[in-house]
């Protein structure tokens, strides 16, 4: 089973083909993956995969689709860069009830379905040094 | 071979020990996998690894040791976040001509010698819509 702790990094573009460009130069590929839109977060995204997606070690670039999208509203503010990182947890409903106990401010205390299926939840910046975690539930080895 | 795009990301904290105990949290690990002193960078680093640290996808919490630290300067200006992202390329002076012939801004021109004996090298923010972006040459099967 896949050990890496990082599931993928979420990058914040204003112009999506743009962004597709340069990290497909960068990462010497023809180009993304896969290419999604999101309507429930109003996100358009390209994902840079290893041989398999769920090997981890992603790179997702997010472009808002709407003024009131998280991510243009992000852009709007920071600018483009780096906007969540997200990591393997084994057992989501156990570690988000850990982190609640420890006082840790979560932001999904439930977890939801996030693309392709997985069960992630976000938790706080302010719980993890500035940085917004994305928890995601490893599969299970069928 | 390891093929994931993602060799690590970096993040810079103010408090090494205190960020080490939340992402070990996070992560469910008990403590990273090495702490290191990187005296020319002036900065003190912990690193959360997959079973080979060559897997990729890891996490390193990044502290400066100094008032001129890069970290310490990023931390003063921005806050305590997500630093830079680090990607894997197999041939890192192809990708440096590359970059330089697509009019790509560098930060290193040349290569370098990162932690671990890797060569690494900084393209700037600039050329990666708005993320410092480290190149690591993939280790050679031997």
């Amino acid at each position: 089973m896949n050990s890496v702790p990082i599931s993928h990094v979420g990058i914040a573009v204003k112009d999506l083909d743009q962004a597709i460009a340069a990290y497909a130069s960068l990462l010497g590929r023809s180009g993304p993956d896969l290419i999604e839109d999101v309507p429930e977060q109003k996100v358009k995204v390209a994902m840079f995969s290893g041989a398999q997606p769920e090997d981890g070690g992603r790179v997702e670039l997010l472009m808002g689709v709407a003024e009131d999208s998280p991510i243009s509203k992000f852009v709007d503010r920071r600018g483009e860069g780096l906007h969540h990182l997200c990591v393997y947890v084994d057992d989501i409903e156990a570690k988000l009830g850990d982190l609640k106990a420890a006082g840790v401010r979560l932001i999904d205390e439930v977890p939801r379905i996030g693309a392709g299926g997985c069960r992630i939840a976000f938790v706080h910046p302010g719980g993890s040094h500035g940085v917004l975690i994305e928890l995601e539930e490893r599969r299970k080895p069928v």
